[in-house]
């Protein structure tokens, strides 16, 4: 409870009389540390099971090699490494990806502007970061639609608004009403200016990466970006084994400039990786292998997360299914694998193949949120909001996720045992058929006893069904619409958001419209 | 996956033409062996914390005592065991009953009429059996209503239905249109006749449990029933520290028959129990201690079950709450301390506040599901169909926390570290930017290698709005009616069910009805 109050009941501020008002009719908005975990990590995997699959991970690279595509300078500093390359395939010798990736750091702060907002990103943290990357939105009075920049900010709203999640995430809709190759000016302006938590920055183009570097120092400022970590960006592996120019190439942007990526093979199991779990995570390991060292050819010492993004396939339908006992080994092992890698650990999500914010939505987004806590995850994309594959970004489901989340940070307490968690003075007090409702240990200890839930529905049956009788969904769509309406901008000094707005427009007239 | 198999495929037998006619239209009814884990336990709790926890609950047994009420010759047995006797409290010296204890078995083998469907209890087993107590029933069609005879023989068509439930049950619902001191012997008349899988006797009298046994003796016969262990029943603690002369009633009459009981204290934490998640240790295992123990003077290596039933509550409303981090501590610790006395042990379900299988029911469900697999629970009562707190047994909610059950098996197979596993081939035949769907060793695997739903939806999203847009309720609802309208009862030898129609008819014309 204490990690949860320490940085909590913050609210924006700002200067003179109007800021005294706004202070004094703010909303109060709470915001809890990121999970410093203090119950052990489940390891699934046997020593012996994980010394064979490092050991099949080497051969892979060895013997099949990785793809490093239209990236010529890639091969170039491969070679100098001491890879073997052939054409645009890279074999890299028994031991070698390990040594170098030896120069990546165990644990990252990413700085928020908000220094409360700060994460440690590593170690025995984890780290709640929304929904990425849904073309789609969905809520209850408007349905399934494209999602628009009007969306975008009001998940950036919420995901400020949001108690349990400590970063406000990159993509949390792609905004499809403005051009591909300035939406991410757009994007990257929302989270600057109205949340104040850590973000993630573009990786669609090296350029946009480099918007997002330069976007960073205007907010941070140059020489604290050049010597701090400031966004966390999400480079995917084409699974199997290839490593695109795109994606390479904004790594190379944010390894050189000190910021972090998480480097993370996307898997279907059975499409893009062998349909076993051993075989997913003898490949999962290889490409992380490549990819990290990869970055620590660019720059010894780069920031880098090892990430697993995986899940199950329909074999009937083909479709990705979601928080199933497999996506859970592979889970579970690959935290392991991360862990003897030194490195921090990305995985786990709300995800769901459902349609609905619905039971089904809800078992399999508690399936795979309860594995990433017990997984050792550092970084949790996708924490809340998730739905239909990733195809659609739920404003329901954002707060209902985001409440579950509240879950994780008790759990990973761990069990008081000093003498107040003992209770034995309790215990004598009360006696034999008592009752501990009024004893004084319980009304000295209740407040903070246990995790509270800020939206599901206790209320007596009766109550219930006088208020309408609503689901869980429909208790989340109020939430939404009064988050929303209470949401208040932290204050942000007038001078670096007219920069930040005049870089924007600057960047937006240097080219023209691209919807690709 | 070959654990599921070996007993999978099952269907009604009988003799004679009939009997084959009916095999060749039989619904095919598959059911799965009870879980063998070959996963870890989560330990969540330290060594140092474990015997801090031990060490107070002698205490709590020595200073405080627990009450027997209103029973005279269970406070001469304690006498004559060495406690400390005043009225009715019974003290208990540090050490004496973790002595008792010592001479129960730490696995129970529950047969079942169909051997196939016999289950074992303890070491890494996990039985699953569905939810116990609701008086009310909830479908989508009748809404909220009083549970009848006619809802119990569904729940327990149902219970026979589904592939990854082992256990039959007992009070699946409270059969409120039959005279409580009848409705026993229609119940286990269901079970024994609707079903061919294990399940439980009568608590709610001594005379009951008679009953019970007395019936278990026609269906298995009498030196059958003498010898081995064919009901699991449930003795619940009225804690705090208090053992009531009905519940004490029923454990005297099951040890002394041979016959299973768990033992289960049956806390809302804050007011059967201390706040706090070591307190709420502390006083269960005082109540186990010395319930185990006195089942052990009773009749020593008589079979019984370490329980556990524990949710929050809500400091405001006093509602209690489920699926919540502190539940889950409390689960995943009594898991070690029932391991440490080396006794079976039994917690978790489908446990939610929720008054709709919505979302709120399905995050609640699958959080202590999920603990409760790992926590190392051998015998899981509530594993589906939970609502509501307990008030209602929900049909739809029954066949989707069934089918969630199906995720627990695939979790506990663990990761399989074979040549087939490790897919080597795999990786390289398919090699970088290939893909897995069509390589052999996909071909070879694939109807193995992920757990499968047999009610979730993952079709395309055009797919699903054509079929009307179902949410999972309505998917489970339609799921409901058709393995109703595909029962078919189970072979049972005729005069076997006449002597129990024979039975039961002479113990109900044998009393005037009573309704408490």
């Amino acid at each position: 409870m204490a990690e949860a109050q320490a940085a909590a009941g913050r609210r924006s501020r700002g200067g003179g009389g109007a800021a005294r008002r706004a202070e004094r009719t703010a909303v109060r908005i709470e915001a809890a540390k990121y999970i410093e975990r203090n119950v052990p990590n489940f390891e699934i995997l046997t020593q012996e099971a994980l010394e064979i699959i490092e050991y099949n991970a080497e051969t892979v690279l060895e013997e099949i090699g990785v793809a490093f595509v239209e990236n010529p300078s890639a091969l170039q500093r491969w070679r100098e490494a001491g890879a073997d390359v052939t054409g645009e395939r890279v074999r890299i010798p028994r031991g070698l990806a390990r040594k170098l990736c030896e120069t990546a750091p165990s644990t990252i702060i990413q700085h928020a502007r908000n220094p409360d907002r700060t994460v440690e990103i590593g170690g025995k943290s984890l780290v709640l970061a929304p929904v990425y990357g849904p073309p789609f939105v969905r809520d209850a009075e408007g349905g399934r639609r494209y999602a628009t920049m009007e969306d975008f900010r009001n998940f950036v709203k919420l995901g400020y608004m949001s108690k349990w999640l400590h970063h406000s995430g990159g993509t949390v809709c792609e905004p499809t009403d403005v051009a591909v190759n300035k939406r991410h000016l757009d994007m990257l302006f929302a989270h600057m200016t109205l949340s104040d938590k850590p973000y993630m920055g573009s990786v669609t183009d090296p350029s946009r990466a480099a918007d997002s570097v330069a976007m960073s120092k205007i907010l941070f400022g140059d020489e604290f970006v050049d010597q701090n970590t400031v966004m966390t960006s999400l480079v995917n592996i084409n699974s199997p084994l290839t490593f695109d120019n795109v994606m390479m190439g904004a790594l190379e942007v944010y390894a050189q400039a000190n910021q972090a990526c998480i480097i993370s093979p996307f898997i279907v199991g059975g499409a893009m990786a062998p349909v076993t779990v051993a075989g997913t995570l003898t490949q999962v390991l290889a490409e992380v292998l490549a990819g990290v060292a990869y970055s620590q050819i660019v720059r010894p010492g780069a920031p880098v997360i090892f990430g697993a993004f995986v899940t199950s396939i329909d074999m009937n339908s083909g479709a990705p299914t979601f928080g199933t006992p497999e996506a859970a080994h592979i889970t579970y092992g690959a935290g392991q694998l991360a862990r003897r890698m030194g490195l921090p650990y990305r995985s786990a999500g709300s995800f769901t193949g459902s349609k609905l914010p619905d039971a089904q939505a809800a078992y399999e987004t508690a399936n795979s949120l309860n594995m990433g806590l017990l997984s050792g995850v550092n970084f949790m994309l996708h924490s809340c909001g998730w739905l239909e594959g990733g195809l659609v970004a739920s404003f329901e489901k954002f707060v209902m996720d985001a409440d579950q989340l509240g879950v994780l940070h008790h759990l990973a307490q761990g069990v008081f045992m000093d003498e107040n968690g003992q209770a034995m003075d309790a215990i004598r007090e009360v006696g034999p058929g008592g009752h501990y409702l009024g004893c004084a240990h319980t009304q000295a200890n209740f407040k903070e006893a246990f995790w509270r839930t800020q939206m599901l529905d206790y209320r007596p049956f009766e109550a219930w069904q006088e208020a309408g009788a609503p689901d869980t969904a429909a208790l989340a769509n109020a939430r939404v619409k009064k988050l929303l309406a209470d949401y208040q901008k932290p204050a942000i000094d007038p001078a670096v958001e007219e920069a930040l707005a005049a870089f924007v427009a600057e960047r937006k007239s240097s080219m023209p419209d691209a919807f690709s």
